[in-house]
């Protein structure tokens, strides 16, 4: 087993609705000296793919439900925020503690449905999730593979609470080029030992990485990594989501 | 930013109770010619910390309870983990689907209270998590610090299920050396808006990216991680856990 590299990619400049990344994260690339190469992988925090994609919403064309300035009222937020995160929900999972904690219409749970005013345009607007975040990544992976001629993994990431822990941590909501997991189920350990539930969610560990690396508040919307044996294939963040019947936590 | 390395140690022979772990983890160094520096971060797996301690259970002397039975017999599994996992839980949080979800009398919340038969000895013992992980964090810390005149963050990490996400991830549950946070609530991004909710918990991203580094078959239970500025001071994993009163998901 080799070194493990994350390299944060910056000056990418602001991205806006209709520009391409793709073309964006080369120049960026470039400006680095950097070449991709096969085995590297791309993870992109989710803002700049929805500011791409024209999912910013100026505040003050919102008008909250009476539902939404209901919950902001008890809890302290602004009532246009909480409209948005209702509308792009698919239902409320759990509401307490000054917290909204939704399943988002692609199934991930989070805070707000993912809708976020930081890194957007200082507070006017809100980012909402991609509307399809695989397929976003998807589009990112073969206009690279177009470009360069060889297959990049491209992960879309977000930043999400957990159950039980607290703070914040990078998860893949967004995928292409790759398995999600590195599956150890059926192999045997150095002992001999036959393992049974080790599937291991690579793509959310990537994303931390790529967390760790580029930090929030230095315009590095993405992250470089170099030398993980990841398993090509057809691979979705959707899988990353636990089917209902066997989720424990609803 | 600069680039973010994790480096896989390798080579560190079985680790039996009573040994030292300090010792075979500066050896390992030494053989791959690494040398410890200021800002470095050492993530290991508990699993040679709870060897080195003791805490391995041949499953031949454990006699488990009706309860545990009951639980084994209608999930498949082995009876005496389960009573294992049991004795080590302050509490069930829920059981279902095959699976024995616990919290720990650390307070982490796990499947089967983190009892576990892999890289141990083939499925004859398991392992227990390390009785205070935290201490043993400091434990190692300190003991670094009198070797090599330096501080050298110690996380030590487990492989956890999480709630709505399939697969596993590493999360931290002893530390020592640093914050397990970097906190931005208060700070403003590059646009000026100020951010109120982002703790981002670096420690478990530290240990997602040990994970990804180091495997689980390959015999390499110790991570150095470069070129991540940690914020210096005291912590503990122990600090990662939501507080009873705040947690929607007990």
């Amino acid at each position: 087993m080799g070194e493990l590299r994350a390299l944060p990619l910056r000056g990418m400049g602001e991205i806006r609705r209709g520009d391409s990344l793709v073309e964006a994260i080369l120049a960026a690339l470039r400006r680095r000296k950097l070449r991709l190469r096969p085995g590297d992988i791309l993870v992109v925090t989710h803002k700049v793919v929805s500011k791409a994609e024209g999912r910013v919403v100026p505040l003050k064309t919102v008008s909250p439900s009476a539902r939404a300035v209901r919950w902001a009222r008890g809890s302290g937020h602004d009532p246009r925020v909480a409209e948005l995160a209702l509308r792009e929900s698919r239902r409320v999972v759990r509401r307490g503690h000054g917290v909204l904690i939704t399943e988002t219409r692609h199934g991930f749970t989070c805070a707000n449905s993912g809708v976020d005013l930081s890194n957007v345009d200082g507070g006017r607007s809100a980012a909402l999730l991609p509307r399809n975040s695989d397929r976003s990544a998807a589009r990112l992976h073969r206009a690279l593979k177009r470009r360069l001629g060889i297959s990049i993994p491209v992960l879309i990431t977000d930043t999400f609470g957990r159950a039980w822990r607290l703070g914040l941590t990078e998860a893949t909501i967004g995928l292409a080029g790759m398995k999600p997991f590195r599956d150890y189920r059926g192999r045997r350990d150095p002992y001999g030992y036959r393992l049974h539930a080790s599937l291991e969610a690579v793509a959310d560990e990537l994303a931390a990485l790529a967390g760790l690396a580029c930090g929030k508040l230095d315009r590095a919307p993405v992250c470089l990594i170099r030398g993980f044996r990841y398993q090509p294939g057809r691979g979705r963040a959707r899988d990353l989501l636990r089917p209902r019947e066997h989720d424990l936590f609803r």
